[in-house]
């Protein structure tokens, strides 16, 4: 097994979210570390923020244990406990079905970057604490609702 | 949930190896991130190599995927393709089931750290390269026996 290639891995873009919350993590890209080694049984991704980014909307996990440590620059982690700054080494855990949901902010005006760690569910539901979103992904198909169960519907854009 | 506090995290040394592996391990210690933030579904360790030290004996593992990212100072990776000079960032993973044993060297005068992630097989069986030897690890117990199946009898030391 080589070292993984960093510099030749592809930078992925873009958001599952449907509109108006993709337009959130414009300032985010990663890159899937585990994926390019092989690893099949939990992701390891690379994810950078710039300046202003955002790592995703406050959420929390079901099914899924979460890890991440902080490895350039600085982010401000939002919890319902509040707002904690992190930087290079930081770390910091979120248990599969603890319904206290995490995001990162980079309020500096360089790049941030994180590793994350996320365990392979084979039916995982995020809740997202500040809007009224939850998304269930099964057999790699992503499905938006509102809290209540009910189809989340994005609003007609200017197309 | 909050950041780990990796000052007050217990730094574990010493080895599941019998004697005399065990002596080879001596300049390696670690910290239980993932235990400590309440994960279950994957292990991730912050191990520390002092100046000579050693992270295993090299070993391939039959049933979990690892991932490493080396964190501070430089580390050797051995593996069947040979030596590989690692520094902070750098990245490598190990997927389950591939027959290419690695562990990492410390051969600089400072500590090296690195991040390392393994998945929890309920039953796990690793073998190490360069030995007669390989370990069983099921509901908490390790067994060590020849490669071909013999029990591993330590030899008598000088008590």
């Amino acid at each position: 097994m080589a070292k993984i290639d960093l510099a030749s891995l592809p930078v992925k873009t873009g958001s599952i979210y449907p509109a108006p919350y993709d337009a959130l993590v414009a300032g985010r890209s990663s890159q899937r570390l585990g994926d390019a080694g092989g690893l099949t049984q939990f992701g390891v991704n690379l994810v950078t923020l710039a300046p202003g980014g955002l790592s995703s909307m406050r959420h929390w996990h079901l099914a899924e244990d979460e890890f991440v440590m902080v490895t350039e620059g600085q982010c401000t982690m939002v919890t319902d406990a509040g707002e904690t700054e992190m930087g290079p080494g930081d770390c910091a855990a979120f248990p599969a079905g603890r319904p206290d949901g995490h995001h990162f902010i980079n309020r500096t005006d360089r790049p941030a970057r994180f590793l994350v760690v996320g365990s392979k569910a084979p039916r995982e539901v995020a809740t997202y604490s500040d809007e009224d979103l939850m998304v269930t992904v099964e057999a790699g198909r992503a499905t938006f609702t509102h809290k209540d169960g009910t189809p989340y519907i994005a609003p007609k854009g200017d197309q």
